[in-house]
């Protein structure tokens, strides 16, 4: 732990954005969802997707982009698939009520699909892939975001980084791909540029057009690299397209003119795996894939993990000792009280 | 176009294939439909997975892998979501078949997916994805392979490329993902070691561990990048617990178990677009996103394109001079007559 970085423990964590939720309005129920929604994530380690966004996240509240009582309605139904409207509520409630409503979708179809338009950041995508898989359903979701990625070939943004979760069950826990479309988000190059570390590999290009594996060049160009080049621009402006045509939303484009982030497009799909004919042999197919993953021989890396395999380590680890919380972020959330 | 090719209209390549096939013991409605698929995929300029792969595809009949005449049958059925039993017949036919069931399944509940066990190599995944959006659906669909890339950060293969598709309708044709999750094929890698070029970008590791664009010493290490590094393998991991789980068939490590590339297993999702409650607004919403798409200022690259906008061209121009053929990959298609 470094030195400009304290220790919260969950609890007081929690109380602590409760209270800031009621503050700013939320009902007393919905805030206690949301505290704990932030708290899971920051408890998971994702800190750039839960504290360190907190502040921010109450300000878009404060600036009405975010209605903090608002919920989430049916717009449109058709068996497997429906249309819902966040008006504007909490992403995080949007989506784990999204989240829901898909899994009761797929209980009674195989599968299910909602498509929530006019929500808002989901902070933590692989939330609800956990919360997906921890019910033993399948989760693929994917959500647009405002541009902030150049098509293959360009140096202006007009992609989100869009990012993709799959989850599945696996030992009474889960397997989590939870993935944005850039290499790197933002929140990680400003961190390796604070660090004056190199990136692991190219993260972008310098204004020179080069590839470049050092941070501060990247955000001086503000040409993030798609994952895989050309392949990872391709999969976020159809995963845009999707996210826009079947929720009937605002596509990457129409949240850019806006400005602020705010009125995103996103997409559920749950798959029981109850229903499923093979059902009594899902546990064992996927432990047989995990035992072999397992038998790779390591090259660089001393341990091959699998996505989401981390979490729990560190999950166990903050609630013992306490969420490590950079003592900047904890400040400014102190000041919403 | 290279001396070592040579141009064959596409008439007489379906005719070619289809005589092929009859010899080969495919029933003459199942040797058309097959015919006929090569054919389009080789026209559309996918040369690896169509005309360069025909004699190969050929030789698994003849060893008895792929059963010409064997249809998927119907195994377990709920609602939106189907699995279905490939019997090991061509992958393209059976491909073919899920992805109809798929639209049909769409029509009535909104999406629909089936899963297919036990089937055998697809070929060209865009090409499903073309025939569901030109039918005014959405595709989603995925395969896995024979173990051929590592896990992040492991030296031997125990992950498929497993390629992803996703496709929308747009102007009366389509926007076509079709992407592998490794940054380059091992076609695309040979063709680069036979040309002595250097790939464009990093397309895995030499022996030593280091990141190489020499496609001859990625052939050596065997060490193929995954698109994004661990986000690609990560990919690939879930892609394939997800064709083994729904489908009930087998994962890659299974399928690598039996040395040759067959009884793999698929998922096919379609989308109806005509029963979402802003129908009308889809087209113009697609257009838009495009229109945007194509304002980007262009960087190292003249023209800005989207996943599959190449084809069109590429269709029009070998229907009109004919298909550029390899000629030592006509001569060995010429000798199965």
């Amino acid at each position: 732990m470094m030195n400009d970085t304290i220790l919260i423990p969950a609890e007081k964590m929690k109380e602590i954005f409760f209270s800031v939720l009621l503050k700013y309005g939320f009902e007393k129920e919905k805030a206690e969802s949301c505290a704990e929604i932030f708290v899971a994530n920051s408890v998971d380690g994702v800190y750039s997707h839960s504290v360190n966004r907190f502040a921010s996240f109450v300000k878009l509240v404060e600036k009405g982009f975010i209605i903090p009582n608002n919920e989430p309605e049916k717009v449109h139904g058709m068996n497997a698939l429906e249309q819902w409207d966040g008006k504007l509520g909490p992403g995080v409630l949007n989506a784990v009520r999204a989240t829901d409503r898909a899994i009761q979708i797929a209980k009674d179809n195989g599968l299910g699909c909602v498509a929530l338009a006019n929500t808002n950041h989901w902070m933590r995508g692989g939330y609800y892939g956990w919360q997906t898989a921890k019910n033993n359903f399948v989760f693929i979701g994917w959500t647009n975001t405002i541009a902030n990625m150049p098509a293959w070939g360009a140096v202006d943004s007009r992609l989100g980084n869009n990012p993709l979760v799959i989850a599945v069950p696996y030992n009474g826990e889960a397997i989590v791909l939870d993935m944005a479309t850039s290499q790197f988000s933002y929140g990680a190059l400003e961190l390796a540029k604070m660090k004056n570390a190199d990136l692991p590999v190219h993260g972008g290009f310098n204004v020179k057009g080069e590839l470049t594996k050092k941070a501060s060049e990247i955000l001086e160009s503000k040409r993030v690299l798609p994952v895989g080049y050309w392949k990872g621009a391709g999969l976020s402006l159809l995963m845009d397209i999707l996210s826009a045509i079947l929720s009937g939303g605002r596509s990457t484009h129409e949240i850019t003119q806006r400005k602020i982030e705010y009125g995103l497009s996103q997409v559920f799909i749950a798959i029981d795996l109850q229903h499923l004919k093979n059902y009594k042999g899902i546990e064992t197919c996927i432990n047989n894939i995990i035992t072999d993953y397992k038998r790779s021989t390591p090259g660089e890396e001393k341990e091959i993990i699998f996505p989401g395999e981390r979490v729990l380590k560190t999950r166990e680890n903050n609630l013992k000792n306490g969420i490590p919380v950079m003592k900047k972020v904890w400040s400014e959330i102190e000041t919403l009280l």
